[in-house]
């Protein structure tokens, strides 16, 4: 059976950069890609009521605290040292997104967000400032001043808008959130979900 | 090593009764029994700050219906048949989870939580009426002018509220939690976690 996965992010999410680092391994095992769909977080936020767990959870005691330990825990499990927790969060990602549907379009994605994921969540910069993202873009030997164009095309903006209205359509409400044939998975630490499902489809 | 696993419960909480399903396999495997503590749930959103999904989930687009997609993939995946939403949800708890800590004191609290539970989540019942109570601890054979005068208890109603207090001391904001040495899980998403933690510890 043919088996598609996508993987709807934005980059402003940690646990969809957690997520993005641990992708590889199940694609090379499953031998399945994950398509990877630019969506705007907040967009998904605004159209389901939702909000981002950096609000819903101040003034809660506890959970937040959770939060942390699950991400720890996922670091350890998957090895993961390069992360850190971005200083000038929440940062507004609406410009590198619709880089990410650029990039997309002409077909240089996973360049794309290896270097952004990099400058948002390994080596944190305020990347939702011009000249912080423009110095980044050229450290990544990424097109500056193609990509700056992009991000005000009427073309690259409509898209996304289209991606965040679809992912909400077909149940999105918060980030990261995989899609396996058209099934929804919520969260990081639902990625061996994720992978199970691939392998049931892939043998039936 | 010494494998100490607490199961911190409510039976207003359909997830922990889920959990409760599985549980038996998961002793079963690990040779590791779970303790049953029974805790407030009403207790630890107030301590906490935090509100019952019920709540927090009204008028969010997409999020109540992926808890409820996870909740028929669980009872997918453990076969599970005896779940039925109780219609008077939420049911008020107060008094059966203080028939919960007399069980415990006297010693039948396996039974105990099996037939609640069964009246909460299986045939579900409107189990905070007293009448309704008294008629399903006789058709489960419990002890009903005992439990009904223990609900009145003031050392019964104080060990609830010193389990509700200590839950949230060590890190509980919602149901179901577990204990693993120590260590925090939360929902019954994370019972694989627990189990292999368990192991991880028999190891060791």
């Amino acid at each position: 059976m043919a088996v598609s996965v996508e993987f709807h992010f934005d980059f402003g999410s940690p646990n969809a950069y957690l997520s993005h680092l641990v992708i590889p391994a199940i694609e090379a095992r499953t031998g399945v890609s994950f398509e990877y769909i630019p969506v705007l977080l907040g967009g998904i936020f605004k159209a389901t009521g939702n909000a981002s767990p950096a609000v819903t959870l101040q003034g809660i005691k506890n959970k937040g605290e959770y939060g942390n330990i699950e991400i720890r825990r996922f670091l350890t499990r998957h090895a993961i040292d390069n992360f850190e927790f971005n200083p000038h969060f929440p940062v507004n990602t609406l410009q590198l997104m619709r880089g990410a549907v650029y990039a997309k379009m002409v077909g240089f994605l996973d360049r794309y967000v290896d270097e952004v994921y990099r400058h948002m969540w390994a080596e944190p910069k305020k990347m939702d400032d011009n000249e912080v993202i423009e110095l980044a873009f050229a450290e990544s030997d990424l097109p500056v001043e193609e990509l700056m164009a992009a991000m005000q095309d009427t073309e690259v903006k409509q898209a996304l808008i289209a991606n965040t209205e679809r992912s909400v359509e077909i149940g999105s409400f918060g980030s990261p959130t995989f899609f396996v044939n058209g099934e929804i998975f919520f969260g990081k630490d639902k990625l061996r979900d994720v992978e199970e499902e691939i392998v049931a489809l892939l043998i039936h």
